[in-house]
């Protein structure tokens, strides 16, 4: 269903422009070049257009956001929907700082995005933001259960309407939305989450994926599903050689530049509801 | 001794907040996950209160000072004061230049430190700020050599009192001091020195410790031999694989997931002076 | 040829001033241990005079550049051509915005460079700026062919009559020139492109190869040489485990503290033009 995804990156190679945190920068070009696309990063007000205006895509992650780079990201994602390449968006703690949450609010007014890629906790927060979604009960809790499968992926299909992106909920469980089909994606694997980053490459993949192919709501899906199959090699890996949390991120970038395809095709766990 | 620290951490998963620096930033937000604690990096002076209102410890590190920062640190340190966390300081560089030892000063005089960490030559600078420690002959080499235990240990203590914080001193011997008791500490590896980032992750898993256990020198003291051991553990997987200081770090980051209170305890070499 | 080279950095341990880029500035300051010198990372424009006064070397890349900045890197530029030490431009990205075309224009009007890295690309913006090679016809594509190594040796040499620095341009055939003589470099792995960093690495370790090496343009080629190799031996090592791109960065940054002295002049492919 993936119509080579991956393949079509390794030949297009496209540059994806990063207004990233200085956490996992580093991570998200090194994945980045892995999967086959090209990185670059540049933040600052003086210059993004022009960088954006090179590129194929944007991706805005709020991780370690300051006063100096929202004005940066404004400007980049407004060339960006001019040149209508897509634009991704990571609201990194949206809902856990009053700056972040406004920040959020005001990208969403001044930027079309493309996709948008976060866990429940931080998509709710976005939820809350938008009077069409407001008072969609979506669950309380930072994880998407069996349960709530349903209920998140009409929160995920509405919310999808209101902003007029994908929306990728990410969690043990990966719901992936446009506005009336959800994927439900199970790849992936606890581990994940006891390393820094995971959210912010899939968020800068989801830019290369997004670059690449013609159907928004499948590129994102098929940016999740390969990084959560990354995610199970690694852990197969670490299992064998006996090894922890900082061998399993570098075995799942090793494996973004190494999987194919196939694999892909093979081993995405999903399910369209 | 030390009451399942390790234990405790993975528990309480305590949240950390770090204002740090770009250098070795991605390192501690990835140690303190394989530890069991979850790191937050936010430096923004619009949100650091409300990042620190929602954690369970801080950590303000100086490694790549900057104007914007510092009073971020200072609001954050605060804040932190105000809700009766821990909080560490790394006061990296001080002594190097007068903005890294004036910025050290004046985060002394605002915030009360429960843990301050740093190298032999960082901590003595902060012993010349204080006129308490002022004449004290400690050792003037930037390492602490068997001769100069006792001497040492007698300034971290006279610093203690003169701070109302717990230092801990790291280097090829480890002396970690309250206003009583020392703990002279051999765990550990030259190998570390070897790379960067080992005192910078030791200040941020000190923060994960201290708020997880009752007693902040024995939480220091259990940070300072928990980073050892994995220290040790890390030389030990290099020299069977005949590889070098990158792969060091990984195992060392690893280790810090994969050990429990039964090797901390069996491992440490640890006297009370 | 390269006079112990490796051994001398060893033996002084030369501190090396980076004012770098945040995406790759951890690798940096551990390529940098590995080698046996020292990094000190420092980009405020209140301290970067202190600490370049104190260092051998000093670096200055523009990765991610920013106002706050380039005012630090004029400052501790200044400095260092004072004290007489070496100092290194890599004008990443040169030529892809005006911000970074004219700020390297800029550092090169400011400050007398010891040593130039870059892609040909990059070069090839500085080249433009500089009447004396204008005109010079250097090979339009981003890549030193075997058929235009002539052509770029000759523009290279113009260029570091230019500006009085020994120019490197490095791609799958490396060039590093001063005003009389160029080594044509082939060593390193086509990998190398496959991870983010190579470069900045390279120009922070020729910051401590021309500390403590007698002569600019031998010490620049032993860089070169150095990282090439260091670049192949990671290759080989993947090879054998079907590892990826992450593990080869790893092996790389290991196998700079592994090799010595009779390993570079070995095996540096290296030729007069």
């Amino acid at each position: 269903m993936f119509s080579n995804a991956l393949k079509k990156i390794k030949e297009t190679c496209p540059l994806v422009h990063n207004i990233t945190n200085y956490v996992t920068v580093n991570d998200c070009a090194n994945v980045l070049l892995s999967l086959g696309a090209s990185p670059i990063m540049a933040d600052d007000e003086l210059e993004v257009e022009e960088i954006t205006s090179m590129s194929s895509a944007l991706v805005i992650n709020i991780g370690t956001l300051n006063s100096r780079t929202v004005q940066s990201m404004i400007l980049a994602g407004k060339k960006a929907n001019e040149m209508n390449i897509p634009v991704v968006l990571d609201p990194v703690g949206a809902g856990a700082s009053r700056l972040r949450t406004e920040t959020t609010f005001r990208l969403l007014n001044e930027i079309k995005f493309t996709a948008i890629r976060g866990n429940i906790s931080e998509i709710k927060t976005i939820g809350s933001l938008s009077s069409t979604t407001r008072g969609v009960d979506a669950d309380n809790s930072d994880s998407i259960t069996h349960e709530k499968i349903s209920d998140t992926a009409e929160f995920a299909k509405k919310l999808s309407i209101a902003t007029g992106a994908v929306i990728s909920i990410t969690g043990a469980i990966d719901i992936v939305s446009d506005r009336e089909k959800s994927y439900i994606i199970k790849n992936g694997h606890p581990m994940m989450s006891k390393i820094s980053g995971t959210g912010c490459m899939l968020s800068s993949i989801t830019g290369a994926f997004a670059a690449s192919g013609d159907n928004i709501l499948d590129s994102c899906a098929a940016a999740v599903c390969t990084m959560g199959i990354c995610g199970e090699e690694a852990y197969e890996k670490i299992m064998k050689s006996g090894s922890g949390t900082s061998s399993f991120k570098t075995h799942l970038i090793d494996y973004m530049g190494i999987m194919d395809d196939n694999v892909l095709e093979g081993r995405a766990k999903i399910e369209i509801r």
